[in-house]
């Protein structure tokens, strides 16, 4: 089958594929991985300091030399109640003494800090090729600055509106992020309730809105579902969940279990863990913080308040303590090296008549 | 291209798209229509008494001597608490007082029926070649006596699980039901959380799961989509929303007006027009029995009550009291014919390279 299209020659790809940018689970190897496939490999540094930024694209850099993208987070940053963020604490020191899960109440900042200013010159100072976000835009004169140095960017839209938005502030490349994605939504229009469409209905209505091209996301974890969205109008596919279990990855054993294991009827929507509506496997701290009643404080707040006990989670490989990310059909997800599973989808979805 | 398969071998249909049994919305002329150009046809008598299924039945043949599936409603019946059905024709007929709706408050059966065992006879007698169903799974005696006839029975899955035990059960297609699809759930194992799984995830993994031909329904709006499905390894593809807007449809124009009209963020979920959840653009009635706190009956006892009320506001042609089903595509759906939206989809999948 032919592979290229306009959105391969804009992003000097053999392959329309994109490993979806994933915190806590992406690493510089897998990013590398993919990029020298020919696909593109995303690196996460949404909310990460500076330094850590410039670390993280500097070992991706050492591992391939083929354009990758970095991924921001753009959400608004919206100063938090400090009594909700007392009680969410109270709450947390009790359920992780009921659990043994080492806790420890510290100050939090109510005010986030601007999301990604710290980063762009990094950015630019790295030459990096392509930039991708989600959770919002980047601020005009941040656009500028960029487009400014020939770099791609890639916005994430849940809705038509979204992507009509992103159209309208000279984004380049859309990601539709269908309901059935796993880790947060890039939902960004707040005052409407929150769109979850199927990533069928989504895309197929997304590209008779907007006249730049579209990448499918949510739910494609094997060759023929990527064949399926090209042939449904995507110029290309971001994949998630299926590099999860990858040797690459940096989740936990129990977490790539968990993966594979799960139907796709386990995962639900949650605001527990960061603040931010995100598709995860239930487990025991999405329950019991969503049966306690207490007041979930807004992104990136809620996140600060988890992170030690998620980070206590991971080193213990404890999956009821973790965000267990996944989309809905993660079942199909295998645990071999991240270029493997890449030829897979490439030779599965090749042989489709 | 090639559209003969498995499908359509077993359904004797020179293409494998059914049209889906609307209740309220789908016309013996809409059935003839779309079997007439070589599609299944689904006649919907969920619920219907036998005279009535026998009356539609003979219309359909009148107009087509193609083969058309006729739709059964296989749910549970169980008894619902009087002074809830109380309670709510109380709220109603405020509800209706205050928008200038009729309605009567009459007394109500709180202990349903069975669902369909009147129509069997019907059904067997009429010689009907394929019969769906969705709600449940028929008894396992009514699958032998139709089996006996040679009837082929398609069911309806919204789950992986939901498929497997059709299977077991029998039965010989299975239609997977995304969460995209306008009208109503199809879902079955009640003793489990709602599943919400979107079409791409949901048939990706059916068709590993199940040996059967899986049918893909919920968000097929054109022939991409009906070409993108096939390409994931459904063998069939179900369109409803798109019909809704035909000429032989019996939705009112307004109805049919919102459809079209109607953003993919539209829609909502909602028990209130019969007591099953339903996808249907968000309106004043939806909005008031949901804000009211009063507690919802088990279908079908909920969607009595509402009759008198869908039955007005359609004749009152008034969008604000009627169910608006659509699915998350719906505003590719246009005011034509079913034969010609029918050959659009067969021309739209066939120009894709």
């Amino acid at each position: 089958m032919e592979w290229k299209n306009s959105l391969t020659e804009l992003l000097q790809l053999d392959y329309p594929i994109i490993q979806a940018p994933m915190l806590g689970v992406t690493t510089p190897e897998m990013v590398a991985a993919i990029s020298n496939e020919g696909g593109l490999g995303s690196l996460p540094v949404g909310g990460l300091p500076k330094d850590k930024t410039a670390a993280l694209i500097r070992k991706t850099k050492e591992l391939t030399a083929r354009p990758f993208a970095v991924n921001l987070f753009a959400h608004a940053a919206e100063p938090v109640p400090p009594q909700q963020v007392a009680a969410m604490q109270e709450f947390l020191e009790t359920l992780c003494a009921q659990y043994q899960i080492p806790y420890e109440k510290k100050p939090v900042e109510t005010t986030p800090a601007h999301p990604y200013n710290d980063q762009i010159d990094v950015l630019i100072e790295e030459n990096i090729p392509v930039v991708s976000f989600t959770f919002g835009i980047l601020d005009d004169d941040v656009i500028r600055a960029l487009k400014a140095k020939g770099v791609i960017l890639i916005g994430t839209a849940t809705s038509v509106k979204e992507g009509q938005v992103l159209e309208q502030k000279g984004i380049d490349v859309i990601t539709g992020q269908g309901i059935e994605a796993g880790g947060h939504r890039g939902s960004f229009l707040m005052d409407e309730p929150l769109p979850k469409i199927g990533c069928l209905a989504l895309i197929q209505q997304l590209v008779h809105h907007v006249s730049i091209p579209v990448v499918a996301a949510g739910g494609i974890c094997d060759g023929a579902a990527t064949r399926a969205m090209l042939v449904l109008g995507a110029k290309g596919v971001q994949i998630g969940s299926a590099f999860i279990t990858s040797d690459e990855s940096s989740a936990t054993p129990s977490h790539k279990k968990a993966v594979q294991q799960a139907a796709e009827t386990d995962t639900v929507l949650t605001r527990t863990f960061s603040g931010r509506w995100a598709r995860a496997i239930q487990n025991t701290f999405i329950k019991a913080v969503e049966q306690s009643g207490v007041e979930i404080p807004a992104y990136p707040v809620q996140g600060n308040l988890t992170a030690p006990i998620r980070t206590a989670a991971h080193q213990l490989d404890n999956p009821e303590f973790t965000a267990l990310w996944a989309g809905q059909a993660s079942s199909n997800a295998e645990m071999k090296p991240a270029a493997v599973l890449f030829r897979q989808f490439i030779q599965q979805a090749a042989a489709i008549a």
